[in-house]
């Protein structure tokens, strides 16, 4: 049922991407996803490019299936990590923050699938001209970093607006947001905080706590107002410290001073107060600690059960 | 095929509502809605009672089907109008921004249906337990004043929490989107953004030009930053200055001065300039006028095309 271009192209079963989070995205998650059939992704982040190249040595011996690795372009790290992935023959890159079209020859000459994440129409139809593959089509309920428009709006205007498939990234955790981004005109989904509820996913147990916590409303957008990155994280003491800081009027350098290493206390340090415990809005779906296989056979299995069904029998009784 | 509780409950065709959006649903476009087998809703807005009495009486002449009204509850005409929909036999209300309770006894007893527009699963709860007929949960890409959780987010998370049917609204223009909520769980739609492009909406022509000229990153939000009230409206000249005076730290009374009037300035003169051209982000997609029968029976039509397709299989050869 779930066979798509996207499992074509990446020869998987499932076509889901674990998203490439910073500080969290490292070899035992993403050899976990996939083994359990879809595609796993380490997060390059600002790491020491060599750093990377150990983790993807990790999650090779934790995997003969395929994975990749998340490069933000603006990062330093990214000309030295553009590099490694060919050297180490990864499948897939995702990248975010700024143009892969640099990288273009060298990762197609290599046979590397590239997967720009984009959060509007026109970066999308960019990426495509630039040679991309797919497009993942991120809104703005996902966690960290962030556009303004909600994947219920954005996925199907990416979908028209570009041949190659589409995935849908923000706000997908189950069957029923699998389903409803397969309406939209997905062939394959992005989910990021439903697999910080693992426990193959090595962040701080504090970390988890806060994403399993979270009610409907406890997400909290900072950097929206003093024009830094909107960033999208679990409410805490952090996050109204930041808030207030910026409708305060305060300066640029007095904030960023307050979020450097504000995700590395949420994810090493499980620090509840000055963490930045980055997470979809999503979060208030998620409720357990569950194994990365059951949360992807569950997706899968409840989508296919939920796809055809008329309007109101989703539910059974209810 | 789209049979559910709220056909059931309000005795109409497709289970659509149209949104009780102030300064633009009166009688032309309720009526329209109601005869094309939807459910249309005539805004209170802030309007003097016995304007919007003589509004349902103009749409009584029009249609036979039944019809709803918005009561803004917090507005000063909520305790008048809660009357006048009794005296007037409407067929079901829909109510914003506070506790219907203690009008919950009189509309019962007149049998007035409630449908209550909740942006949490918190009030979403305490509205069943108020005696609500259905919630309509309304995700941040809608039009007007929004809450923060998005549409894909909000809906299957109130499915989960109450018994009584949910409506979804933001982000519903098509019949994938259309598709897409039903997967979430909600047994209906409320559509404002996509009724605002056809001839039966009574609004300027210019208003109409915003909408269907809107792209997927034409939408801004004010009141986000100084505690007011946060508003989604299209992307002008007017957002700007309220944005800006906003991060300027200005006052409240001061940015209330420039949003006084701004509705009725779009609605009525179609000042492109100084408007607020309420309407949700899915203006994007919306890039034709169309009458309203069309709309309507285009978007189930679509749906009911793309309901039990599988993945990939939505677009044909694309």
């Amino acid at each position: 049922m779930f066979q798509t271009r996207i499992t074509e192209l990446l020869g998987i079963r499932y076509p889901i991407l674990q998203g490439g989070m910073a500080w969290v995205a490292e070899s035992t998650l993403a050899a976990a996803v996939s083994n359990a059939g879809g595609l796993g992704i380490i997060a390059g982040g600002s790491a020491p490019a060599e750093l990377i190249r150990e983790e993807i040595r990790k999650a090779k011996a934790l995997t003969d299936k395929p994975f990749g690795v998340n490069i933000m372009l603006m990062s330093p790290n990214a000309d030295e990590l553009a590099k490694i992935v060919v050297e180490e023959g990864v499948a897939m890159v995702t990248t975010g923050a700024g143009n892969p079209g640099k990288y273009m020859e060298g990762w197609k000459a290599a046979g590397i699938k590239v997967f720009p994440v984009v959060p509007s129409v026109a970066l999308a139809k960019r990426m495509e001209r630039a040679g991309a593959d797919a497009i993942i089509a991120e809104g703005t309920e996902s966690g960290g970093h962030i556009g303004s428009t909600t994947t219920i709006c954005l996925v199907p205007q990416v979908v028209d607006a570009v041949n190659i498939p589409v995935l849908a990234a923000g706000g997908i955790a189950d069957g029923r947001t699998a389903a409803a981004a397969f309406m939209l005109g997905a062939e394959g989904l992005q989910c990021g905080t439903v697999f910080l509820a693992s426990p193959e996913c090595q962040i701080h147990s504090t970390y988890k706590e806060m994403v399993v916590g979270a009610k409907d409303t406890d997400s909290a957008v900072t950097g929206l107002i003093c024009g830094g990155a909107p960033c999208r994280q679990v409410k805490n003491r952090y996050t109204k410290k930041v808030n207030e800081l910026e409708r305060s009027g305060a300066k640029f350098e007095e904030i960023e001073e307050m979020t450097i290493g504000s995700l590395r206390r949420a994810a090493k340090e499980g620090d509840k107060e000055n963490g930045s415990f980055m997470a979809g809005q999503i979060a208030g779906m998620v409720c357990e600690i569950r194994p990365v296989g059951e949360i992807i056979t569950g997706i899968f299995d409840s989508a296919e059960d939920i796809l055809g069904r008329r309007p109101g029998e989703l539910l059974g009784g209810k």
